[in-house]
């Protein structure tokens, strides 16, 4: 995998705590990888969008999908490029002042122009990726996708040209005259799981008939 | 609390499962209430760039603020209205097709004009609101911030002009085909939750002179 994704130009570069940034791919992938939802922007005549959206990578690329008529992917191809954000947050960082308390986090900001998977097989093997990405295996566990549902489905492939990261994880780093004060100090952590599954109401599933599949039983860590 | 909050625009109004979208202050306020990140979407020479970010409400209006050389901060002034998505992830949306599979979310999406508060009195009481925002209370267990924190700090207000919700909570709704077939179907809850507090490891909180603060103890459910 290229190492270019790591490089930084003028508008990756980050002006703030510079000593929070990391470039490397490996960093970037992470984030990027550890939650399918992420926030595409792009420009609709002239003014700024932003939505959440569903994501997977492959290899230097990120796909999303939509509907065929959804204005945000529209835009998104419209575009010389997207920026797209991916946010972990992981706790606060309670320092002893309101200037050095903040979030500890994990995003990574990527840029890059998008188009349209219009190949039919490309766009099938697309959304089962997104798919196994949301809940690994599950690909594997439902029928295939109808003519009729890719039809109505579009998958954009947004190629990451720039990208930076930024971690920021505690504990506060307070001033020196703060250490002597009174105040708490520490991170409080933000923790996320899958909860127990829920079945749903109807088919045989209400009838409690069918067990917990393999891609939800195996699910990991919470995003 | 006006209601024009709740209005639909060409922009704002969904194109798209319009059963799912909520334009109600109240459901709009809930969903950005409930969390102290959003992401900014502005355009810088033409392109977007969207960037997390700390917020809190007031009122109809959005606070934000970074370090006073935020290239964010300045291209959202810069711009004639800026967009902020705040987006809670609630679990996963299993269906028995990859189609109608999808998460569990409560979205907002904020449109409107951004200026820099420049009323020191402003800036300092917004200041108090973010961190108030963050960790309710916190604002009077600190020392107030000093006039060299303010001047490296700024803050932004957001006019909220335009903003539409969207709610997605399951249970997946499959087709009759497939409620006969053999695949799991239900909803995984992501489940948040705040963490034990960890102390910092310097001055008095690392020596365990200082007990948990009522802003922390008081921390209710996670993001």
């Amino acid at each position: 995998m290229s190492n270019d994704l790591g490089g930084t130009t003028n508008r990756t570069r980050l002006r703030r705590l510079p000593e929070k940034a990391a470039y490397d791919a490996a960093t970037i992938h992470a984030i990027v990888d550890a939650t399918s939802v992420c926030h595409v922007a792009t420009v609709v005549d002239g003014h700024p969008l932003v939505l959440p959206s569903l994501h997977v990578r492959h290899d230097d690329t990120l796909l999303l999908h939509g509907s065929r008529s959804s204005r945000l992917l529209r835009a998104m191809v419209a575009a010389e490029s997207v920026c797209v954000a991916v946010t972990l947050v992981d706790g606060l960082i309670v320092a002893r002042s309101t200037f050095e308390s903040s979030v500890a986090y994990r995003s990574a900001v990527l840029f890059g122009p998008a188009e349209l998977v219009d190949d039919a097989t490309e766009q099938s093997v697309a959304i089962d990726r997104l798919i196994d990405g949301l809940l690994p295996g599950r690909s594997g566990e439902v029928r295939a996708s109808t003519p009729d549902e890719l039809r109505r489905t579009s998958v954009v492939r947004v190629r990451i040209v720039e990208a930076s990261a930024k971690v920021s994880e505690g504990p506060p780093e307070d001033s020196p005259e703060d250490l002597a004060g009174s105040a708490w100090a520490g991170v409080v952590p933000l923790e996320t799981r899958w909860g127990t599954p829920q079945p749903a109401p109807d088919g045989a599933v209400g009838r409690g008939e069918i067990p917990i599949p393999a891609s939800v039983e195996g699910l990991e860590r919470g995003w």
